[in-house]
């Protein structure tokens, strides 16, 4: 059984962690741990699960200093960037202790019998539960905030689900230390045993999907590993939701009129591809820039910007190694200017890159590929001529978690570029750049196949929550045996919609 | 081109109806119509949406009469029945329109720009939009209320998506008056061109849902069908959501401590089991009774008033054919008693069955089809010595879309029942019976795999429009370009939750 290593992409250092990759006999063991855990841990009050969330999130807070010096040296990611993304990973836990509380997730509705046009109908009482076991898949980019305690974790925790997490190989020591953490406030609050479970390796991955006790997936990665756990998902005897989360292009549009602003937005679009060394799924990867002298000049502005940056530091050797075969790929196409950067670094070591195409180019069909997330500190800027130009262009864009449109006031290309957006997106964003996903009610990181595998879905915000139940109707249950978020009384206080009329909380 | 046959089931005669089996290029070209409509229609505003709604219910009621005389000749199912679903059919349309008006489908968030522990947050508005264009597969059993003018077709036109509808081949004639009803009513409210497509022919159901522009796709039917058709709806370029209802056997248990109620329950069983000749995706399949004699009076009236029935005619050839054989299959399985039924009838004319195994005899491996649903008026009673028999039989039956259980007054196994159901099905069920799914509120009508293809989805009830949308976030998008559903006055009056408050309607 392999060792489990923990690189410094940094220095290329390795440590050996005192673990070996997780077995199928361990895997089974979690899973099974997990489903005896489930109905336990189902019929806590909601209460009592609000505080668990909260105790999660205090010891990350207690913690903060060693988990992110570990975090430090397994990602190369800077101690600014850690600390806050720790911060926005503890805060995310509490935010889900009050989605629980609110108790709307439930989605209660009850009907009491009655009449009806077709007849008698019986007393009819319908909420949503949890699903079972969730197996959540962390990614590289984030080793809190979307990796062993992040959203997919809290959200299902939220929603009354164990869960056995994958860690990511880029920072197994920082998903050890996370997870060590939850299971100290687990035992905090004597939740019960099975809640948590962590594995480690690709054949583990592989037997979590298949786990017969797993009941849905949470994952955040590349396109091609969440397609295969999709496939895999779907091909189980019993096939399961899988909630990926695979990243996307993020096309970005500066019309006609924006250009009175060129230089702000061309800075602006350099720092936000930039931001995490544009190791960010929502990093706006190509840029419909107008041609003419207003538009060179934010392509110059976003050049220069880029220019200026010193070399960075990717998350892994793979991921520079790929980025940099990305980059070859673009500077190959003909017709597509190569106007920021060298890519002749070595290692883990990486400099900001800038493409240039016209919508002739990028609509060659042998170019196809330009249209595809690359993931680092790289983008494609598109010049169009007309707004025609520009509609036929996006056309040809795959569907993306987010589309960001650049527009001045009465912009008369705002209306059509809005009505495009929340076609191909899930967030649609104007005059402002896509990177950054705050934790709130209103978040949506999600997007259309294939942005997610699952576009009704949302892996941020308080509806991240919904992926892990199912609803359930319950007819003619006497009161006395029926769940609390059910009765009449509402002792739980939340909303409840009653013969059809919604009430929020007591 | 074949043409399309219409039969009487009761008397084998023939039609044939003056069209053809759907071409391939008219399939193209009615979801290319879809697609063209898709945007204009989810832009109307949603009281016109529920305006054409209430439209379609009154057309399908002026057509009621010339609708159920061409069903009953297609169908052979009674007037009385036909009349009641055509009611039921027409009031899930104003049903619909209600849950239009309502607004708190569409999910509305806002979160406005501020302060947050992660950091300064823009200004985020949440809510669901329409998928775009929806194909609807109609059922064989229900001509109305699972066909053309169904639930399906309701629920996707109230989220704002155009149809396009493959017909059922037991009822193609009643399919496509139901169809110009429909259109009729479109029509009446100016209703943008391509809203509603019809399709006939097995190859034009296999094209609709590979045609690009089919979105979703809405299923009842067959274990059989639906798979093969979400296995395609998996293998597209763009993968889209399967809603298939693929019925189950629907365990039903009686308690001994129930016994008391023995006559009042055999009764009501042999009713519910052969409501619709058995052709119900809620038909009580599996019937668990304890063993002794106060079981045996039970089993003793049920075959009682099933004896008594005469013999019923089926919706088709090909279904009394396939419940023959399914019985014959369930009789030649060694330790199956068969109580009532000769099963030798032709055609489509069938008579009720019954038949008596213990709980070994269920669990033999070699008899593992038992658990299956047959389609007809069949049922299998499962005799259990105690409690924990009975939780080890259940334990190897299938996820179904409903769980009965009769219990009494304080009854020891009502607990761990309740709990079982509600892992188990979607709709559970205390002291009545599953047949009858009443158009609500709180109904939920779906179950776990593999009783349906999305367990987190209903087929009928007010929840059956979530099926059909997909959230969008607009980030820093200026009010006057928001749509009305986000705008901070709600000029709609719709539910929405403001900076975490949800408040119910203005």
């Amino acid at each position: 059984m392999a060792r489990v290593q923990s690189l410094n992409p940094a220095t290329g250092d390795t440590v050996e962690l005192d673990i070996n990759e997780s077995s199928p006999d361990e895997v089974r063991s979690l899973c099974e741990a997990a489903s005896v855990c489930a109905p336990i841990f189902a019929q806590q009050l909601l209460s009592s699960r609000a505080e668990l969330l909260d105790a999660m999130a205090s010891e990350l807070e207690k913690g903060a200093t060693s988990l992110v010096e570990t975090a430090m040296r397994e990602t190369a990611l800077p101690q600014g960037r850690l600390e806050g993304e720790l911060r926005r990973t503890a805060f995310q836990f509490r935010f889900f202790a009050q989605v629980v509380l609110d108790g709307a997730f439930l989605h209660v509705s009850i009907d009491h019998a009655g009449d009806s046009p077709m007849g008698p109908l019986p007393d009819l009482r319908r909420m949503r539960i949890p699903l079972g076991p969730v197996a959540v898949f962390g990614s590289s980019n984030f080793p809190f905030a979307f990796s062993v305690p992040g959203g997919d974790t809290a959200s299902a925790l939220a929603a009354g689900c164990p869960v056995v997490i994958k860690a990511h190989p880029a920072h197994p020591a920082t998903s050890l230390a996370a997870f060590e953490a939850l299971t100290r406030a687990a035992a905090s609050k004597n939740a019960p045993e099975g809640l948590l479970g962590l594995v480690f390796g690709l054949d583990a991955g592989v037997a979590l999907v298949d786990d017969p006790a797993i009941t849905a997936v949470g994952f955040t990665g590349s396109v091609r590993a969440g397609v295969t756990l999709w496939r895999q998902a779907n091909a189980r005897a019993t096939p399961i939701p899988f909630f990926g989360e695979l990243g996307s292009a993020n096309p970005l549009v500066v019309t006609n009129a924006a250009l009175d602003r060129a230089q702000e937005i061309g800075a602006g679009i350099a720092g936000s591809m930039t931001l995490g060394v544009g190791q960010f799924c929502t990093k706006p990867g190509l840029i419909f820039v107008p041609t003419g002298s207003r538009g060179d000049e934010l392509v110059h502005e976003l050049a220069a910007s880029l220019d200026k940056l010193d070399s960075m530091t990717m998350l892994s050797p793979g991921i520079a190694q790929h980025f940099r075969e990305g980059v070859d790929a673009m500077a190959n196409i003909s017709g597509v200017r190569h106007l920021v950067g060298e890519n002749k670094e070595q290692g883990t070591s990486s400099s900001a890159q800038l493409f240039e195409v016209t919508t002739l180019g990028f609509l060659d069909p042998s170019s196809a590929d330009l249209g595809e997330e690359c993931f680092g500190p790289v983008a494609l800027v598109v010049r169009y001529e007309s707004s025609d130009d520009l509609e036929h262009a996006l056309d040809h864009v795959a569907p993306a978690l987010t589309f960001s449109a650049f527009l001045a006031d009465n912009d008369k290309d705002g209306s059509w570029l809005l009505a495009y957006g929340q076609r191909h997106a899930g967030r649609v964003i104007v005059n402002q750049f896509p990177t950054g996903v705050g934790v709130s009610w209103s978040m949506q990181h999600g997007g259309p196949w294939p942005a997610t595998t699952a576009p009704a879905a949302t892996s941020v915000g308080a509806s991240g929550i919904d992926r892990w139940l199912r609803p359930v109707t319950f007819q003619g249950v006497p009161s006395d045996v029926l769940t609390l978020a059910l009765r009449d009384d509402n002792p739980l206080g939340i909303p409840q919609r009653v013969n059809g009329q919604l009430s929020t909380k007591h």
